[in-house]
Parts: C-alpha cells; structure tokens; sequence
C-alpha cells in the first residue's frame, strides 16, 4: 500500500492535495479576514490574489472567466430520472470515497485476527467517527454473535460480594434505564510505534487507534445495584469479554459508582457493529479502549485487583530503570493536527484551515494551542462545540502558508490543567522502549514543495 | 409489508415485543429507585417480584436457577478464531439487525423516484442517526455524482447585488474554513398524513421523515462575502438543486447571517451519502427539509422571494378558509414517544422506560412533559445531554405499567416558550386539509394486552 493511497478525502481528492484559498487572511489581531473588494484600499490586493489564484491553478474563479462547461454545459442529472428511494435498505457512502477505509498495517501484528485496523482521521470531519469507520483490535478475531443467545452474568468473586448473581439476556438489559453519551475510545498502543523514533508516515497510522461514537446502554452502576453488590468491600470489577482470547480486565469501583461505565449496545443510533463488540460492550469513558471489553459476558465484584493477563503481560508500560507501570489505564491529554497531516501535500502557498482533534481521558479539553514553527509561537486554536467530557474536540486555526517550510504541532490542555507533553518531557520519564500510552505533541514538516512528512520536534 | 415487520429492534427481537423489568419503581417523590434485598422490609416484596418475573418469562433471572445452556455451556466463539479486521474495508451493522431499515410506503407517492423512505425512529438510540438509515425523500430521484465535475454557482439576480460572481469546485470549498454541527433534518410533510385522522400504524411512518447528523461545511455567509454581496439590497437567497427536478428555494438573508447556514459535505463525519445530496447540500438549521437543498449547484442573492414551483404550488400550508400560507419554513417544537410506539407490544406489567424524541427549530428544547394518562397528568421527562439548538433531544422516563389500557403522550416546550399544541388546538387555526407542518402531541394507546395503537387525543 503506498502512502499515496492512505491519505486524501477519496479516490477523487488527487491523494490529498490541498489547494490554497488565498483570500482569507489574518488581520493584525489574528482573527479571520475575507477580503472585501468593497474596502477601500485592498482592491489591488484582491486583484493581485485573484490572478495568483487563477495562475496557481484556480482556487477561486469568476463564471465569466473560467469557461468551465461543468458549470456552462447541461449535465445529465438534470435531464433524467435518478435511483428511486430506498433501493438499498441500509445506505453506503458514494462510489467515489472507496478510498476512505480502515486500513491494516502490514507486520504490525502477527496475523489478521490478533490485529489492528486504523480509523482514516485525515478524511474525517467534526467529531463523530462513522462505525463503517472505527478502527478495530482484536485479540482473536470478530464474530457477529446471535443476540438471542447472549448473555450477561454479573457474580462475585465469593459469594457475599453479590447477593443476587443474575444473567441477563439482550432482551432483559435492554428494557432497562439506558443513557447515551459521546464518548471517544482509544487503544492504549497509540502512537505507540513512535515512541523511539518516527516509524509511519501518516496520522491514520500514528493516531488512527482513536475513534468517538455516541453510545448507548445501562449503567453498570444500576446492574450492580440489582445484584445487590457490596459496594465497601467490592472495590473492583473484572469485565470478561465472550470470544477466544478470554480478554479480561479490572476496572476500578470507583468509575462504576460515578455512573459513566455503561453496559452499552448502541453505537452512533443503532446497535453495536460486529466487530465492535455487537451484542454487548463495556464503555468505560476515559479509559483505554482494551478495558472496553467486547462481547461482554461476565462482571465478576471483587476486593482486589485481578493481574489478568491482559493487565500482568500486556499492556503495562515499561519504565527506563527496567520496571513496569501496571494499571496505568486512563487515556491523557493529547491532540494531533489531521489537516494538513503526513502524507498530503500543499499546492502553493497561500490561506490553510488547520484542522484536528483532542482529547482527555481526566475530562474537557480546556484549549489547544497550534505552533507553524516548530513550537516557539503558540496560538490558541478554536474550539468547536460541544466541547464534551471524555470526548473528541474538533478545533480549527487559520493558517497563512508563506511557502517556506513550516513545523505544524499542537498541544492540548484539558480541565484539570494537565499538558500534553513533547516528547522530550515524555522520554525523560518513560524512556524510549514503551508501546502504551504515547500521548506526546505530533509534529508534521511542511516541505518547500508542499509535501508533509512526520516529524518528532526535540 | 406487515406492521410487525416493521418495528423492533432488528429480526432477533421478536417484533418490537417489550418485555418487563419488573425490579424498577418509582417511590413516592418520583424517583425511580432499584430495589434493594437488603432494606428491610422490602424482602418480600423482591421475592414476590422475582417470581412475577420468573413466572411471566423471566425479566431478571438468578443463574444458578436459570439452568440457562447460552451461560452454562462452552460457547463456540470461545473455542476458536474469529474474523480478520478490515476483512470489509467499511463495516456494516450485524446481519441480525436487518430488520432495521428505511421503509417506503406504499402508495404515498407515485413513483419511488418521486418518493419518500421513513427512518426506522422505533429502533434507534440517542440522537445521532445513522447516515444508512437517513430518510430519503427525492423529486426526481437520486445520484452518485462525480465531485471532481461538481461545481457551486454564486450569482446575484442582477449584477449589482454580487459583485464577484464565483463558481467552486469542491477541492475549492473543501479548504474554506468550516464548522460541523448537530442539527435536526424534518421534512415539512412529516406527520402529514395524520392530518385529519389517524392514518399510519407505527412511528416510523407518522415521524420517520426526521434525522439528525453532525454536519460540517463552509459558512454560506462567508461565501457571499468573497463574492461581494450587497448585504442591505440583497435579502433573500435562491438555493438551487443540480438534479432533474430543478428543485429551488427561497432562503431568507437573516438565516444567511446568522453564520447557521451552511453550504455542507460532510455528515457524521464523513462526505454526504449519495442520496442525501452528495457532495453538497445546503444545511438550513431549523427550517423544514425541502431547503436543504442537495446536489447543491447555484445560490443566487435576489431583493425579493422568489416563489418558485416548490414555494407556490408545493410546500405551502392550506388553511380552513381555502387560502395558502407562504413561506412558513420553520419546523416548530415537537416531539414523540419512539419506545413504546405503534405496532410494539409490552408483555406483562412492570417498569418500562419511556424514550422518545423532541425538537425545535426556534432553538433548544426546554423541557418535555410525558402522560400516561392521555394528558390529564403530565410529569416532566429527563432530557439527555447534550442539548443542543435546532437538534433532537432524547428523553426518558420511567413507568411502572399496571396492565391496565394507558394513554401515552410527550409535550415538549422550546427556549423560546413555543409548547407543542395538541390536535384540538392545531386544528383550531390549521383546519383538518392541510399536508405540512403537523407538529400535533402524539399519542399511543397501550391496549389491556400490550398492544400499541396509534391514537390521537381529543
């Protein structure tokens, strides 16, 4: 696969090329401009950016002038009949965004059903990952499970933990009290290949682990009521996924009791996708995503932590003395920029939306600054709303590109003050050799000749 | 195509049957509480609920009595591998959740070309709706165009109302500044058919002209301002479809301003789907559907509405004395129950929990009050975050069902202090012949044995 064919909006955007629109500009307090022919004194201005625009390749032409037969000539969809409604039940996205998919990164992972597929951030808007599009890990393989004959058992890990074990069937859970939120997941390996150095070329590779839905389901704080839980003495909960890896994971009593772990199965309006865990997944907001068990079976109470192998071999995070970090699951501050991103490429110099995501597993982005040098000027970037806790965060900053090379970054801060870190402050902790839990500012180099590549800044 | 068929919540759920769950009451304050064996005095209470469940098919079920092979028994994806990621590229909802779907109504239209498919509202959590279940509503049918020949006319109706007309092509709009938001899409004719009397059997059919998506295009006023528009002379915009219907219509110049209107490609975070206008619509939030113009090709700035064939023929609201209302394009609050709704059967007393959906095009919604009483009491549902201007609003709210026939209605009122008027009310001034904007209170009969039937109150 070249890196060509992982970036652009689709088949038809020639492979992420980025057209200027030179007639946005930032005036002296840095707010965006369009330039106005009716302002006294810009009128040579305008004109020299129209001819530029027109000579550049046209990022803005006049009907008159363009002789265009797109806009002269009838089309054929105005003189026929289109496709009659519904013809397909369930709808696709058109036939010239093929390009746009989950893409797999070849001998990351041993085989295909202990793998990995990317979400293609550099194509995507606003902050809902369509579920067409969420990225997928599994440890061994998907299944699409009949929803009649799952079920949910909740128990203790001795008896007076939980008064009452039950097993729920889909239909029982789903007559309960639900709630819906948006809510971002993300693998804890994400980025995980840069931590030594930069390893892939594009941000569906570096960050594509990270995906936001709206999910729907029924606090496990209710189910566990019902069961008649311990609450001062159950501490911890083991989550226990239903497919061959026998995934399983603790998650602390105390994200239970604050209501937003859900026993969820909807995703984005309807139920759950297959290989996102359809009938039944745990969300646990904030957290990374493997403690979101898929094809949920069981929730076992208990007084200590369980050191599963999922939180005893993987996922533990090696420190430069040699040791481990173990239970090291919230998903820190951090941000990435996803236009431009590695792999497009400018096309003259000229106005730029720069344009990405953030996110923190402690709460609200608070603000995102974006440096277009390398990190010695900030600027505060706009936040779009709703600005949601434990959610993606679009935000947006007018760029003027001088054609020169430029070194884009941005760095998140979220509610509780929390930076996210460069990746000189991260080593000096964790070192160099970790896979989990890389949340450190991505740089990317825009060349002279408009080519953007990943870069690490010191 | 039966009524069963078209409610649940896919084949595997046994056609829209809602069982119990019996453990759930409100107390004397209206709060709804879990029951708890350890509070004294309420053991027997637990005990004879169990076995009412148990006895009526098992809302809740202890494991240990349940002898349940589905939790007892190895199951297969337990033994070995599942599918490889991305094996599809785009992922598709659960082969068990066929049944959900966009449906057409037979007969409503003349052909599907001209036609209309309903979002399958009874089957969908939260507010977002998924871009494959996104009702459809065509004049001439629906196309797949090729965005690299699409092209975006700004024109004034005489020369002096745009100084710089312009033509776009979408890598150009593309790298304008955007914005993405949530917003509700209401055709005008939904509910229309209710009219005079109840007509159709479920709410896909009395409201499922009704999506929400996070949309993301370009501000339509920033537009105008690179074109040069005479923002005092020029008050109205026509907005003009590029398909066979020559589809137009009359936008007000205030909406314009506001920044709201925006000239969109993206929905749900990817490009348009195909049949909602790909790869541009204009996004008018608030106002009806038929203004949201797809396959968007030409927005001309004009000094007066321009009563074209879907303003003047079409579109327009008959009165009790024979004369038309014009322009009437703002969808006013509304709401409806989607759980239980028409069609769907509750199986046995006990606690259900009321969901449903309320909008406004004036802005948020304020509150919404549910009866189960046919509107004698109201009492005031829980509104699920976030809630935002000009997008559904989920709500909730428990009820314990006494087997007895219960007449269920929501209310919903706006920020502006607009309430949903009920029939007695709409009719008083709108008469019974009118087509459009039907944003009557919806009512559900819950029959002795279970059954949901549409009604409508006195």
């Amino acid at each position: 696969m070249s890196t060509r064919a992982a970036v652009g909006q689709g088949e038809w955007a020639t492979a992420g090329r980025l057209r200027p629109a030179p007639e946005c500009f930032l005036d002296g307090d840095g707010v965006l401009r369009v330039r106005q022919e009716a302002r006294a004194g810009r009128r040579d201005f305008i004109r020299r950016a129209f001819a530029a625009a027109l000579a550049g390749g046209g990022a803005v032409r006049a009907a008159a002038s363009a002789g265009d037969p797109e806009i002269l000539e009838p089309q054929p969809q105005r003189q026929a009949l289109g496709r009659p409604v519904a013809s397909t039940g369930y709808g696709s996205p058109s036939r010239y965004e093929a390009n746009v998919q989950r893409r797999i990164s070849p001998g990351l992972t041993a085989t295909r059903e202990s793998g990995v597929s990317f979400t293609p951030l550099q194509s995507l808007f606003g902050i809902v990952t369509p579920s067409g599009l969420h990225f997928e890990r599994h440890h061994a393989g998907w299944w699409d499970l009949d929803p009649r004959r799952h079920r949910l058992m909740i128990n203790g890990s001795d008896p007076s933990l939980v008064a009452r074990p039950m097993v729920y069937t889909m239909d029982e859970l789903m007559r309960l009290p639900s709630t819906s939120r948006f809510r971002f997941i993300e693998c804890s390996a994400n980025t995980g290949m840069e931590w030594g150095n930069v390893a892939v070329p594009t941000v569906q590779y570096t960050h594509g682990m990270l995906s936001c839905s709206e999910f729907t389901g029924v606090p496990l704080r209710l189910l566990l009521e019902r069961a008649g839980t311990d609450w001062r003495r159950g501490r911890f909960v083991l989550a226990e996924g239903g497919e061959g890896s026998a995934l399983a994971r603790t998650i602390p009593m105390a994200l239970v009791e604050s209501g937003e772990v859900l026993v969820a199965y909807g995703q984005n309006g309807e139920m759950l996708r297959p290989e996102n865990g359809y009938p039944l997944r745990l969300v646990v907001p904030g957290v990374q995503g493997v403690s979101w068990v898929k094809y949920l079976r069981r929730i076992e109470v208990g007084d200590q932590p369980y050191a599963t192998r999922d939180e005893a071999l993987q996922y533990i995070d090696l420190m430069p003395d040699g040791r481990y970090r173990q239970y090291t699951s919230v998903q820190e501050c951090k941000s990435v920029l996803t236009t431009p991103s590695g792999g497009q490429v400018l096309l003259g110099e000229g106005y730029y939306e720069l344009s990405g995501l953030a996110w923190s597993g402690r709460g609200r982005i608070r603000r995102v600054d974006v440096s277009v040098d390398g990190g010695r000027n900030w600027r505060a970037a706009r936040l779009q709303p709703p600005v949601l806790a434990k959610c993606l965060t679009r935000f947006t900053l007018p760029w003027i590109w001088d054609g020169r090379p430029a070194l884009l970054a941005s760095r998140a801060v979220d509610e509780t003050g929390s930076v996210q870190p460069g990746y000189r402050e991260l080593r000096a902790v964790r070192g160099t050799r970790s896979l989990y839990h890389n949340n450190a500012v991505q740089a990317w180099l825009v060349q002279a000749g408009g080519e953007v590549v990943n870069v690490q800044l010191p």
